[in-house]
């Protein structure tokens, strides 16, 4: 892609004439619209646009195709494999004054909103209605995003993640058009599986605009806890035997012992530092009262003790809220610091062997590197904690996490849970998929044979 | 597509060659392969071949591909669409000699299986290992044509629906290249979700050969119940009570009084005449019996009465064989009939309004309609029982399934939740995707340029 600057500079004037100052070339807003929040170097595109209609990103789409300028999608810019870095430049759809929310059907436990509706702004809304969206990225980011980025989190274990979790979307494709993927019938197998198909595409192939999500009634009671443990191999066994029980427990976290200090610390609590699992039960008192009982059982035969229950609902958030922000009291371990974290998943019977051996590798590491994780998904980070200034710092951590990664994949796992491909995994997932990266490229292209949406990412 | 003959016997040799006797163009067999189990008039392929690999299937793709002769992949015969049957001629795919359990992992509950393995097949062997496969059409069906069909069934509330259930696929492109669509891990965000675009697409994109599925553990408990109603409604009204209080159901099925009397007289069993629930429990012992007290509330609140619990697994067994067996048991209602089987599935909050309109629809149809359905879903069946000799009954029973879809489709809902387009259900998709249709039409012709898989389905 050459010669994008002219391209994208002609186009500024009717981009002006449809959205007057809600266009903005202004260098600290593109600064911040060309990086998410991890190590890849900020990429500015050379314009950000802030649409508050569908028809509005159409219009900015097809003005874009009409050019060939590149087009990058953007939420709360929380992505970690620098899906948002705009590398070839061009147009920045910034969909977060899109923040609707067009319908809560209360009796079907659905909702629709835009794309720029915030993760906690939609909780918010929906907690007088008895309902909640339970997938939990660390990050403060939009429901667009997730949808993009085929987020997960905490909750995955009970709930599932996005792909579960969306019923149908808004999208507006590269050539402009608009379409709807679905309805909000629970099941359907009407033609291809379009919403899956954007779910997860990183704005590779269009603009997703609106999403209908299923919502989950919040439950009865609630009751959560912290255990800690004379090792992670323990931790790990723990939560193995849960999964393996099929116990439905709500929340089944890990944190090594560097990631509880540096939640201790960020986030003020008083944690004993050694590796501890973070539960939570969801369900009628009967419920959730035997399977406390039945994880308490198991996690005690593995050694683990001490105990601590969150009874009043302000202490629960305030340890999830600790659990959520683990990334950013990682990167408070050491100021200046930027994040490579990496994002494997593997099979549960896997996991205890998979997190020993990077735990070996880990120990031989020269920067900080807390590893915690959705253990009950079979999905861990580690967050590499380095110095922007010292690239062989950033080739050691690209090391360690090429290892991860190709022992993952050995074990029939992969290399991305919940983070996604970007920028920063595309060779992973060449190595992942072999020849359905060739079959990803071919639909990627017949949706968008400009090649204008989100280039360079992903392939 | 003209002058497909000449090219199809052009290739018998060379099929032969590959395959030896694993190849016939006995017309009785060639017959039995050109259509599912509906109305839709068989339609024989010029040969059909039984391969016994992915290699195979590959090697049969490709001669296939180079001679531009249609494919079509087989599995059981049951679909209710069309699916199967050989419009265009050409060569079908017989998976059923491929029957492997490749692998089961207990401790991760999955399992890796070739396409033409029997749901039956499969939850025999997994029995012991306690583990179970939960989806389950009425058909005796292979699972490769379920992943082809996105199929459900009656525990799709709880477990989900094909959908959800497949981890990853083998499969085999139009092209003769094979691609694996993912790995065992619970979750990926690593490119474009392959696996849900396969499933569910009919045949249209490739030949799936191996499955890897998420399975179950078998509950600890399970009770199963029958409930009689005074009216549709009150049963109708019973289920969305139930599944707005969230209850953890794992099946709770309607059947109208046409459809008791059916199966009553088809299964042996001896069910008052009247709206019926078959309902089921899975969890533990407390588990079970709060969920099933709380149902029972509902349902006495809604006047339902004569609760006859199914105590024995056995008796569970009869219970649900009989369920299953309700088209059958429909079909044999009318000796030589053939059925017209709808699938709608509305968003729970319009299923009784969409219901009881349906019901005043069927009480002026000529034929007989029993109503049936996965009502916890919002999905549910009318199977009319034509006569095929008279064209006027077909007539009148589409003229009601196109009321019923647009009814369903102007409350949000699909025109099929479980059963497909095929041949049958080309212009309701159409109207029910809109622009959708040809973004499917475009990954089509991508991934298929020739158009050889399938052809003249879904669009």
């Amino acid at each position: 892609m050459d010669d994008i600057a002219p391209r994208a500079m002609k186009i500024l004037a009717q981009l002006r004439a449809l959205l007057g100052d809600r266009l903005s070339v202004n260098a600290g807003v593109l600064d911040q619209h060309g990086r998410g929040e991890s190590w890849h170097p900020t990429a500015p595109p050379h314009a950000v646009v802030f649409p508050t209609t569908t028809e509005e990103v159409a219009d900015v789409v097809k003005l874009c195709a009409a050019h060939k300028v590149p087009i990058v999608p953007f939420g709360a810019g929380t992505s970690l494999e620098g899906q948002v870095n705009a590398i070839h430049g061009g147009v920045c759809i910034d969909l977060s004054r899109m923040t609707r929310i067009v319908a809560v059907n209360t009796a079907d436990m659905d909702c629709t909103i835009e794309a720029g509706v915030m993760r906690a702004q939609l909780n918010t809304y929906l907690r007088d209605q008895g309902l909640f969206f339970p997938v939990d990225p660390g990050a403060e980011c939009t429901i667009g995003g997730m949808v993009a980025t085929r987020a997960s989190g905490t909750n995955a274990v009970r709930y599932g993640t996005m792909k579960e979790s969306v019923l149908a979307l808004t999208v507006v494709l590269p050539d402009g058009a608009i379409i709807q993927t679905g309805g909000r019938a629970r099941k359907s197998a009407a033609g291809y599986d379009l919403t899956r198909l954007m779910v997860g595409s990183e704005g590779t192939l269009g603009v997703v605009t609106e999403v209908t999500l299923r919502l989950a009634a919040i439950p009865e009671a609630t009751a959560a806890a912290t255990v800690g443990f004379n090792s992670v191999d323990d931790a790990v066994n723990t939560v193995i035997a849960v999964i393996q029980s099929a116990i439905p427990i709500a929340r089944i976290e890990l944190l090594d012992e560097l990631s509880v200090d540096a939640v201790n610390k960020y986030s003020n609590l008083s944690l004993p530092v050694r590796p501890t699992l973070f539960l939570e039960f969801h369900g009628s008192p009967t419920a959730v009262s035997e399977c406390a009982g039945a994880v308490g059982e198991i996690a005690t035969e593995h050694g683990g003790d001490g105990f601590q229950w969150a009874d009043l609902a302000e202490d629960r958030s305030k340890l999830w809220e600790a659990r959520h922000k683990a990334y950013y009291a990682g990167l408070a371990l050491r100021p200046g610091s930027k994040g490579l974290v990496t994002d494997v998943c593997v099979p549960i019977s896997r996991l205890a062997e998979c997190i020993a051996d990077t735990k070996a590798d880990l120990a031989k590491a020269s920067m900080p590197a807390p590893l915690l994780g959705h253990v009950g998904d079979g999905n861990f980070h580690v967050c590499f904690i380095i110095d922007p200034t010292k690239p062989d710092e950033l080739h050691e951590a690209e090391h360690l996490h090429d290892r991860m990664v190709e022992r993952a994949q050995a074990m029939g796992g992969t290399c991305t849970g919940e983070h996604g491909i970007g920028l920063g995994k595309i060779a992973h997932l060449k190595r992942e998929a072999g020849e359905g990266v060739a079959l990803m490229q071919r639909i990627k292209r017949a949706i968008d044979p400009q090649g204008i949406m989100n280039p360079g990412k992903m392939f």
